[in-house]
């Protein structure tokens, strides 16, 4: 029996690697139905070929239309709009489901998986932020499995299984302190685009190397710890950790901490939520820790890094802030990534906007996604 | 309820350590029996009064008759010799018993205890090194568990919870790597016993502290987790860490490492033991990353530390080899400790009574205990 996979969010870094793992595990899994945006239809094309999808679905009708144009009958179904991510996520028979959307765009998809009673291998953090309480609400009462696919936050999985949630003390994020984590204060100011794209240990997307420079990314986090693990804001904290080898940890009443070390590849978190609770063989280098250096870890500097204030101010405040919150943020890196922003007003902006959209409560998933908008 | 507690071993420092936290924990935790070798009578008379054991034993008959002077009426039942601690571990109503005897002295009263179904919480590495295949058969048999009480192999076993055994890829075990982890290879002839005995982290009785020092200590653990944890002999590697903050780690087979860290106190291990499957709250100070320094990691000399390649060879001829290695060392730890055998003598010893006891099965625990005589 293969396992059938639907991927909301196939083109982008983790439905890539995500893809090459279905490929390299042939006799173990089978691609359902596939989602994205559709900004890169010829790809797009390609993966219908290699994985013979039951169903496709894309953001933009005119990038359906245009796939249509480049595969011939007999092709998947092709579906458009939010409606056809809805539907790919909901109705395609699927054992999991892999939601790796990139921001506030994934989170209908992703509850109509939850709803539809889908297990669900969770990449896009985007969703959890803004409805973490109607996420982890929903997969509760379907019984479904939130296996998350982050690197932290699978390591933070992996630490508590097996172990009582009762005896756990706090949950420690580790964050490699993206480029700019030596950058005196007053630097900061001239941060380009270019200098703020090179993250130092892992290949992402652009919106998530921003984030990770801005460390609103460790922000972000910490608010979908908080949904996922059920445990109180003040029990996350965010640990610098430059070599990006702790991916994170579990401290536990007793004063054991449990971590989870690896490379670092997305590979191995994406893999072990497909196969879990089962593992299989490395899908990359194996970690040789009397090689890698000395490992070390600082606290977070949230003078310079104000976006770790604001996201924990966020989920203080709660109801419609983290979604005010991360709507905010997805606009100021876009207004950076296209040259509109400073790199140094992304924070202030973000923290106008939370001021400004006086948060009230979140009641729906509707209610969300009118904010968002 | 209270649980319990049978101790073998009241006046080391692990059982000194346990009895500390059963006065800690008072509404959780009772003595049943206490069990020593008899060298500090009047420390074991105060044991008494502070602890009211039902039972004590003592190896040392002319000290189980010092105790009874000691004590007035009404007293614990005082039993002598090694059919006294049998009788403690055996006979006395206890919910877990703590093996902490130092050294092969503490067979035949684990066994007993194992074989009268009671939970096992091991420091006795030495019984595991001796009979770890009898002991390992016999606790499956009688359904008892074994808990470690060893910092790296509660480490070990914390890293295996949940997780599925088939699974483990290699168990790594840390070590600090003792007082003579730089020292260059011709110093080593001038080594005293008073050099020896400065454990950089770990502050522990004289056996072991030489042990760490010959790092004879790290080979043992090698074996015992090769018994504890059911892992072939070369699935078991050391890791050198100075900081002694990883305890252990276990390497999955899709490259995730899970690792347990912790301040260095033998409080942890022992309490989880205590404690399992909960947690209590830390009876040490927690670990705080941003204020250790850095972690590093070294692989092992087998050059300047021969004893890690005697343990290693006596794992693998197996039967009756791991026996006489511990005896070996036993003696020559002894004879180095009282003046009578050079630091560098140590392996060599143990490496001609390796080769000269023609080690063969090992089949009874009788033919254990008459080889390590």
């Amino acid at each position: 029996m293969t396992k059938r996979v639907t991927l909301l969010g196939a083109t982008g870094s983790i439905g890539m690697r995500t893809l090459e793992l279905v490929a390299s595990f042939s006799d173990e899994f089978t691609v359902a139905g596939l989602a994205a945006r559709g900004s890169n239809v010829e790809l797009i094309a390609d993966l219908c070929r290699k994985y013979s999808p039951q169903a496709v679905a894309l953001l933009d009708p005119a990038a359906r239309d245009r796939l249509a144009g480049l595969l011939p009958a007999p092709r998947p179904e092709l579906l458009a709009g939010i409606e056809g991510l809805v539907a790919v996520a909901r109705d395609v028979p699927a054992d999991i489901v892999v939601s790796a959307l990139v921001g506030g765009v994934g989170l209908l998809p992703t509850m109509a998986a939850i709803e539809a009673g889908r297990t669900l291998a969770l990449a896009n953090k985007e969703t959890l932020v803004m409805a973490g309480s109607l996420m982890t609400a929903a997969a509760r009462r379907r019984g479904v499995a939130l296996l998350p696919v982050d690197s932290e936050h699978s390591a933070v999985f992996q630490c508590l299984v097996g172990h009582s949630r009762a005896d756990v003390h706090r949950v420690l994020l580790t964050a490699s302190g993206g480029p700019f984590r030596e950058l005196p204060r007053e630097r900061f100011a001239h941060v380009t685009v270019q200098d703020a794209l090179q993250h130092p240990t892992w290949k992402m997307g652009a919106k998530i190397t921003i984030d990770s420079a801005t460390l609103m990314n460790k922000g972000l986090e910490v608010i979908e710890a908080r949904w996922l693990f059920d445990v109180a804001p003040d029990q996350v904290q965010i640990v610098v950790h430059p070599q990006s080898i702790v991916h994170s940890m579990v401290e536990y009443v007793d004063g054991s901490v449990i971590a989870q070390l690896g490379v670092a590849d997305m590979g191995v978190p994406i893999l072990y939520a497909l196969t879990y609770p089962e593992r299989r063989p490395a899908p990359a280098a194996r970690l040789d820790l009397t090689r890698v250096g000395p490992l070390t870890f600082f606290a977070p500097d949230v003078e310079r890094f104000p976006c770790l204030r604001l996201a924990r101010a966020a989920l203080e405040q709660a109801g419609a802030a983290p979604v005010v919150l991360n709507a905010a943020n997805e606009v100021a890196v876009d207004a950076f990534l296209t040259g509109r922003l400073p790199f140094v007003r992304i924070a202030v902006l973000i923290e106008r906007l939370l001021e400004d959209l006086a948060p009230g409560r979140l009641e729906s998933i509707e209610a969300c996604v009118a904010i968002d908008a």
